[in-house]
């Protein structure tokens, strides 16, 4: 140990012996696995009699603290390798012996890819004769090291959830239970890491998206094929009609092309053969194969070269939602997040070098515009670099290269939002710009690839005539703010916990009759918001109506279940007023409205996409 | 012949007679292959020396007048096979011959099928040992009959066009040039006929498409698989919108499912195998066979059981403009009309059995209601029937199946909308009824196809619980009133020979300044006009400028070919005047409008979706 502050890894590995150091105490037979850290804790995988319950959980934290609190001291001890081995078998500790066989045959590495667990011993991959141990009391661990010098040193620690866990990864070794636990320096700290935890179990996007009827997936027609259910197609719908509307005051053009093509295609565009284990197989059909394309790109080039170009026609920007289809292996796909099959905000823009910088600034101006009207408050670029040093030997054209790569650093520059530089991942027709999001609970995820593509413009014999009359070659942007509708609605799931703004609520407001005297006043309000004309908007109100038998408590937790933004509450004192009685989805009660007032109030949410009321307590992205 | 008036396809077969006739008098060795009758007249195959011009034609049609004019005889002669054959041998007329060799020893069967034409001798398979010919004037010609008596019965004629034809439709045979005629008992039709024809060339939708930039087909990508470029993408998505709005008033919800799926969902539907041959080879993903998708019905099925279904939520109406693609022949495709990938405006209704037949009259009137929008007067319903007297041995329940017949055949009659009732094509699962339509110059296209289905009940264990709290099956009805954007944008094409009204044409008004020192008016137009938010419409109003150095009449001719709407001309006296001078693309000059009245009446017409003025003259019917 330094003499300044442990870093957080080292007190997890501490806090991970501590744990176990308890578990001895509490059933002194327990047989112990491996117990690495984690990017929030650690785990510690044991072999006990009976599953352990949640109260367990509890009384083994009860006796680590008072392991904390006696301030117990963490030593360190070189043994023999053949002496450790017989130690642990004399504490029956098989599991331990097993590693130790495995250490002095095969070497520490071994050990780390069969287990996951890094921390046994010092890394090398030469075989061993001697191993460190940690004593923590009267508790003796095989442990590489370092620790902290005592257990009080091990910041705050919470055990989350214990799971199943083969011995080794492998079903046909005995199964272990998995002990699951946060740990941080500070008490704050675990409390943000425990809400977003739990959190991110309420957000998940399969679970809401099954609860919420957003989509489903169906074993007859294959895993990673969603089918949007009427729900999640209004989210859709709405997305698409906002990309259009935006994209057509940006200048875009949108077209619709084939999602199939002869593979001559993609001979060309490079992805055969590079890309084809991304692709599907081919189809035959009079004695030619064809691809489902996992791209849009190459299509849009044919849009482009239908006729030839004036220099009058750049910059021309080509807008799809396009379909595209990539292979993934079954095992990779979840959820809507990563599928088989999905629906791009794609867009490709045709233009002169140096109209390049600017149309890769409004694409970067229209990224934060859109995560603005989300409340996406933390995102930022990551540039993807190949090794500058050795840039000619990875593509044909370095000069090229450079040029395009400058030209989005400066576009990046003036942008004045975050951006970070990455080797690797650069795509071989030019370097590419990720855009990062991180939900409110802070899971980050790539939502949009953008690149500036010198390439097509050979490949494609892409061009434009300009002033001297002669053709002169176009610089490519790919662009796709909003990802696709599959990966971006899983992401606004998460984000908004399936309560959407108004503007993207499938159903916006539900109207309440009080009792059956009052539906006729209720028919009247749901007319009165449904055939009002929204302004920029896809399409009219979606409001519904509750005439079900239920109790007036039960009719508005169904509508809270069901995310719906306003309960609209009407009974006599309503109807004499020509008003409505307004409920929000967070149990906030607005009180009576005049019912002109209140679709003023809906038509300007929808129509500004931006909520009038606070998000709903639920929503925030920190407790209280 | 009888007493009563001779059929027009006698006096077409006796006209050819008449041309033949003629052109022998002309080219004294032309040699003659086959003439039949035709929808509209009849055309004859004929080797002469050289290519034939429009003055040709010309000279025919006067030697075809002289013979009709003597009023010259049709005279009927049997000769002896042999005899005939010499005959035409000595006449050096080589495609008689071999006419009658076939006829000699295969019979008059081989010859119809192997030549199109079956007028040449009379049916019956039998080889045969004398023919009739035909005498006028000094032509004989090889003929069944019957024919009209003399050549001044033949109606009037007009030779329309020559092009090139293989002897026997051979490519190895010798090209004969192949002279089409028109043939009609009074001039008027004859005019309507010419009139037609006419304006088929000019309303050709692979023409208009191509002129307009509204799609094109690529070699590189395939056959049959339409890039839709920006002008006619805005034409499918205003379609699309306005299903959209109708649907959604109608109580349809959307959904949006995947384009293949696993094979078993096929062969539980059905289609494979008895649809295989209409459908792509299938693509193996991790040893499975995935077929892409020829309908969308399956997938519907399976959003409507994604979860029980109450007798409250019947009808429940799925709606999808769902990508399909079918197989078909690359010698079959034409241009939009048949692909192998198309979008159809496709639902799924399902429902009670007693609310079958009131859910089929809203989908007839919903049909009704498009065409009358799209100016089709001309529409009727073709019900496809099985044999019924063989029902039971056609479909496993007969008695469903003509439950569903009836409820269809009572919708059609409450409907009051004409229809007509055909054997044969009925779908396996039930009754269908096509939606016929025509275009204003006459051509019928089946737009539509409707189903009532009481199998997808069984084969999908589709039910809904009712009152009685017990599992009862519903009835699907499959319905696409707008058919799919390829046929029906085609058909559009056509109809309004590229003139699209104002909701439609992709661009609604271009702004022309009279010289540079009117751009800055005109740029305040084009901001007054696209920033105008249309209610119910999909978008804000298309609106470009012209700022080309070109002179007026050219920028107004150009606007003309684009077939904008709206020519909005401005000077320094619109300028001060806040007004426009109106051109409609027709030619017709509105005079000049205040700005805001413009402004009003162009967005009435977008959200209306219904032209102020009449349609242009180019666009009528009929010819003054």
């Amino acid at each position: 140990m330094s003499s300044s502050e442990p870093t957080i890894d080292i007190m997890r590995h501490t806090a991970a012996h501590v744990m176990a150091a308890a578990i001895q105490q509490l059933w002194p037979s327990a047989k112990f696995g491996v117990g690495p850290t984690t990017e929030k804790g650690f785990y510690y995988d044991v072999l006990v009699d009976t599953p352990l319950t949640t109260e367990d959980l509890t009384r083994i934290e009860e006796k680590m603290h008072s392991i904390v609190k006696a301030k117990t001291l963490m030593q360190r001890e070189d043994w023999a390798m053949d002496k450790a081995i017989v130690f642990m078998a004399e504490q029956h500790q098989d599991f331990k012996v097993e590693l130790l066989n495995l250490l002095k045959t095969k070497g520490s590495t071994a050990v780390a890819e069969e287990t996951g667990d890094t921390g046994i011993a010092a890394e090398g991959g030469a075989v061993l004769n001697s191993v460190s141990f940690y004593r923590l009391g009267s508790f003796v661990d095989l442990c590489r090291g370092p620790h902290v010098e005592s257990a009080d040193k091990i910041g705050v620690v919470k055990l989350i959830n214990v799971a199943g866990a083969y011995w080794r990864g492998d079903a046909k070794n005995p199964q272990l239970q998995r002990i699951y636990a946060f740990c941080f320096p500070t008490k704050d700290e675990l409390a943000h890491a425990i809400w977003q935890h739990e959190q991110a179990k309420l957000r998940d996007h399969r679970r809401l998206g099954k609860d919420l009827e957003m989509f489903t997936f169906c074993e007859e027609i294959g895993p990673g094929l969603p089918l949007w259910l009427p729900n999640g197609t209004i989210i859709r719908e709405e997305l698409e009609f906002l990309a259009k509307q935006t994209e057509y005051a940006a200048g875009y053009q949108r077209v619709s092309t084939p999602q199939l093509t002869k593979e001559n295609l993609f001979f060309r565009s490079g992805h055969l053969p590079y890309y084809a284990e991304d692709m599907y197989a081919p189809i035959k059909i009079e004695e030619e194969n064809y691809y489902l394309r996992p791209m849009n790109c190459p299509f849009h080039h044919n849009v482009f070269s239908v006729r030839p170009r004036s220099y009058r026609e750049m910059p021309m920007r080509v807008a799809e939602y396009g379909t595209v289809y990539r292979y993934e292996a079954s095992g990779a796909l979840s959820g809507l997040m990563r599928t088989r099959g999905f629906c791009q905000n794609d867009a490709h823009i045709y233009c002169r070098k140096n109209q390049a910088e600017d149309e890769f600034l409004r694409v970067m101006n229209m990224h934060a515009d859109y995560y603005k009207m989300f409340g996406i408050e933390d995102f930022y670029m990551r540039l993807s670099l190949p090794d500058l040093n050795k840039l000619d030997k990875y593509v044909d054209e370095p000069t090229e290269w450079m040029d395009a790569l400058n030209i989005i650093r400066s576009a990046m520059q003036r942008s004045g939002y975050p951006y970070k530089e990455a080797k690797g991942e650069a795509a071989f027709y030019g370097p590419k710009v990720d855009f990062m999001i991180r939900s409110v609970i802070g899971n980050e995820y790539a939502i949009s690839t953008n690149q500036l593509d010198f390439l097509a413009t050979k490949r494609f014999n892409l061009g434009y005539i300009g002033e001297d009359g002669t053709q002169h070659p176009v610089y490519v942007i790919h662009r796709a703010p909003l990802g696709s509708h599959e990966r971006f609605v899983a992401f606004l799931l998460e984000h908004y916990a399936g309560a959407f703004p108004v503007w993207l609520a499938p159903i916006q407001a539900r109207v309440i009759p009080i009792s059956d005297r009052h539906v006729e006043y209720a028919e009247e309000v749901r007319t009165a918001l449904t055939s009002q004309s929204v302004p920029l908007a896809s399409s009219v109100l979606r409001v519904d109506m509750d005439t079900s038998n239920d109790r007036m408590q039960k009719k508005i937790r169904q509508a809270q279940l069901e995310k719906i933004p306003y309960m609209l509450i009407v009974g006599d004192r309503e109807a004499e007023t020509q008003s409505v009685s307004v409920r929000l989805r967070d149990g906030t009660d607005l009180g009576s409205l005049p019912l002109a007032g209140f679709i003023e109030r809906i038509v300007a949410e929808c129509r500004n996409r931006k909520d009038a009321s606070a998000p709903a307590q639920e929503l925030k992205a920190e407790p209280a």
